[in-house]
């Protein structure tokens, strides 16, 4: 950006910094002290964010400059530049530090047609290859098809499915308010499906794709192969594919499909974890660290998953620059490289040399979609919750009524092992797997109201435990 | 529907109404009893009614076979007629109540320019006419504009203002988490701003549209005439096509615009409430009423505003009777004709000859959108809501954390007047005013479980308040 645009936005920094200090100094009293401490300044992160909507101003920009960045590929590095000239921009201390990833690449489009018979014309079906997979024969792989519901059907359907492709079609269930866990139960299709298909003779599996409504959107994400299994190609269905399918079987359960597709996966790459800091007064080397990952899946751009994150940790660097606030411990903003790959960002974070002088009291992880905080989680021990539930008027403020255990991610995984308290807020989980790992996981998918809630919040309650500790 | 459907449904009923008993007589209590009385109960409703999703499907019937329904028009008759028949499809006792409406018309295409000059080409706006508008001269009306932030600015530039256009341009306020109140102050000048500007000499208003996204839809709504005032046309004009207008004045003040659009406003006509009741089996003459209103603006199709609310009435009553349980008192659904031009659906209600052997012990509305609810309201005196209070956990079950004071709307306030309990679910509201009064106001801006969740919380509440008392 211009230089203008720095200067401009210094100004208006010192603006607010001015404003914090006149609005403190009239109360005679700074941001943590009187009766409900960082009121005030949790409602000026409120009104600025509600008014700026900085979040979404950074999403749009993540998302249409580097668009769809899986792990290793050239848009996972032109999203590290990016980030980074970001937070560089606000004026934090950035820079990067290195992750081994992994890189597979969706080559072709993935077809799959069921194959014409018995009056039935050929019909295509829309699918996404896994991350991980194998590639089909370059002609295609022709097969049988066994559908399943659960791996106990596959257990008594054994002797069925050698030289066939199986379909696990599973409808992810709707009944839970809480989707993540409907989700769990089915990507375990997605994630076990094709070792423990392979361990019965299949030569693919189509998974029904982990979604709640029924559209025709593929809905990728990993296979694990098990090591004692053949690598079978893998694919999800959409669920109109899966529907379709599944009528197609009940007609004529002999029906035969082609599968197509031809994902590659290459060398290991060097990428890397994306840091901006505002440096703690006081206790510099202890640090509240604020995480989301960078790298998205391919199909969409990883708006909600996980822009949102990063956009959210970004603008709650920016609103806490703002507000003048210093607080005496460092506030860490890391935007991690590869948590749809296996997390090693997480781990190589962890690991780095220059974590040795360093102690993380907390960190809170955004990934889990830029949608209405709901929830506030707490982990680690008891008293940190008790001491989090204190701030309890900050969260409601921006809408939380809920404080209980929980916090935590694949990202701060590492970090929180070796003592840093994971919390974090819970946003409301309705539509996220409308959108997730799919093409509708776009900017418009995300309102910027519900994103920059997310980040107000990640700013009050990085600023309050990193200057009372926790 | 066929015949077919109906025993069909017949038959589900009897077997959930079966089921609920079964699961009763295991656990030697009925639903109200044990130590969390109809939480067994309320998670049924609420995994029956994810599953099936029957709010949003009542809503794609009601906003697709009857659509744009504005007061006094025949689609709101139409709608009346559909939303009768799913009532009485259900097995609900049925009926309509007569209600005199108001009928006003939209009968061109709004349109409004910018004329030519000083370099400037002509350049249109979108705007709608409001509510009760009069019509410009049928060829249109010339002049030029003063562009106000406020009422008090329209005193201090008084003297500007004959034989012009006051064009009302206050944005509507992002800082606030509670939309509804930055709502109310921008629909302020919507309300009275004609009244005010004719009172100063103006021909013409024009208002920003009250929402807080910038984009080429105008949002309507009602414009209130004051008695002492002449009548000027009156619209609501995009707020890309304020900042547009305000642009293009501050380039050339002395600019001048055309406006041209011809509502009507023909005798008021016979309308109806659509009513629906499951009787209380000890004592029917106490009833829960839950409301919605069933007439909507005309840009979009009133999805949110109110179709949702309906929907949910309906849906809430369904999930009701095929749970099986049958309270003491009624519960009853009132969907109201007409409260966008003056709620004299909600007026007439209460003043009905019927009314007079009846006693409203509380009362639910359903018209702030079909978001994802956040808290419960309970209005009248304090020993209601403490009362609520201890069904938090049933609240809880469907995401809400949140009791206090609040409950009411427009279509039961004459029949909380005579003393029934106002309460009901809180719906988030970030994204409310994006859609409300607007062509956005869409199905595909509601989201199924969202929209649910909500009919879940009236069918809970509602049964236990009839079983239970307030």
């Amino acid at each position: 950006m211009a230089p203008e645009g720095r200067r401009g936005r210094r100004a208006e920094f010192a603006w607010a910094a001015f404003a914090l200090l006149w609005m403190a100094s009239c109360r005679g009293q700074g941001p943590g002290e009187g009766t409900r401490p960082y009121e005030a300044f949790a409602r000026d992160l409120l009104a600025r964010g509600l008014r700026s909507e900085g979040a979404y101003a950074v999403l749009e920009r993540l998302t249409s400059q580097a668009g769809p960045r899986l792990t290793g590929s050239p848009a996972a590095e032109t999203a590290v530049r990016l980030m980074r000239a970001e937070m560089e921009e606000l004026g934090l201390e950035t820079w990067l530090e290195p992750v081994t990833v992994q890189h597979w690449i969706r080559e072709d489009e993935a077809a799959a047609v069921i194959l014409p018979g018995k009056g039935r014309p050929e019909t295509r079906l829309s699918i996404a290859s896994l991350g991980w997979s194998v590639p089909t024969p370059s002609d295609g792989l022709r097969s049988g098809v066994v559908e399943l519901k659960s791996f106990e059907e596959l257990a008594e359907r054994r002797a069925e499915v050698p030289g066939k492709t199986v379909f696990f079609n599973r409808p992810m269930d709707r009944t839970s308010l809480d989707t993540f866990r409907s989700y769990g139960e089915a990507a375990q299709f997605r994630a076990r499906g094709a070792t423990e298909a392979a361990r019965a003779g299949a030569v693919a599996v189509l998974v029904r794709s982990a979604t709640q409504r029924v559209d025709d959107f593929p809905h990728t994400g990993m296979v694990s192969y098990g090591p004692d299994a053949p690598r079978i190609p893998a694919a999800a269905l959409s669920t109109q594919g899966a529907e379709r399918l599944a009528a197609a079987l009940k007609a004529d359960p002999e029906l035969e499909i082609r599968l197509s597709f031809n994902p590659q996966t290459l060398p290991d790459v060097l990428s890397s974890n994306v840091i901006g800091q505002i440096r703690g007064t006081e206790r510099p080397d202890e640090i509240v660290l604020l995480g989301a990952h960078l790298d998205s899946w391919d199909l969409g751009t990883g708006a909600h998953d996980d822009g949102a994150g990063c956009a959210q940790v970004v603008e709650a660097l920016k609103l806490l620059l703002e507000s003048g606030l210093r607080p005496k411990r460092t506030v860490r903003g890391v935007l991690f490289m590869n948590e749809e790959f296996g997390a090693s960002g997480g781990r190589d974070y962890a690991r780095a040399e220059r974590r040795s002088s360093e102690r993380h009291i907390a960190a809170m992880e955004s990934d889990r979609g830029g949608f209405l905080p709901v929830g506030f989680g707490v982990g680690g021990k008891r008293r940190a919750l008790a001491r989090i539930r204190r701030w309890d008027y900050l969260l409601a403020l921006a809408g939380v009524r809920w404080v209980g255990p929980g916090g935590g991610g694949a990202d701060i995984g590492p970090i929180v092992e070796r003592g840093a308290v994971p919390m974090g807020f819970i946003p409301d989980a309705q539509r996220y797997f409308d959108v997730h790992h799919s093409a509708l996981d776009i900017l418009s998918s995300v309102h910027p109201r519900e994103l920059e809630l997310g980040a107000v919040l990640l700013a009050v309650m990085a600023a309050v435990v990193a200057e009372e500790g926790i």
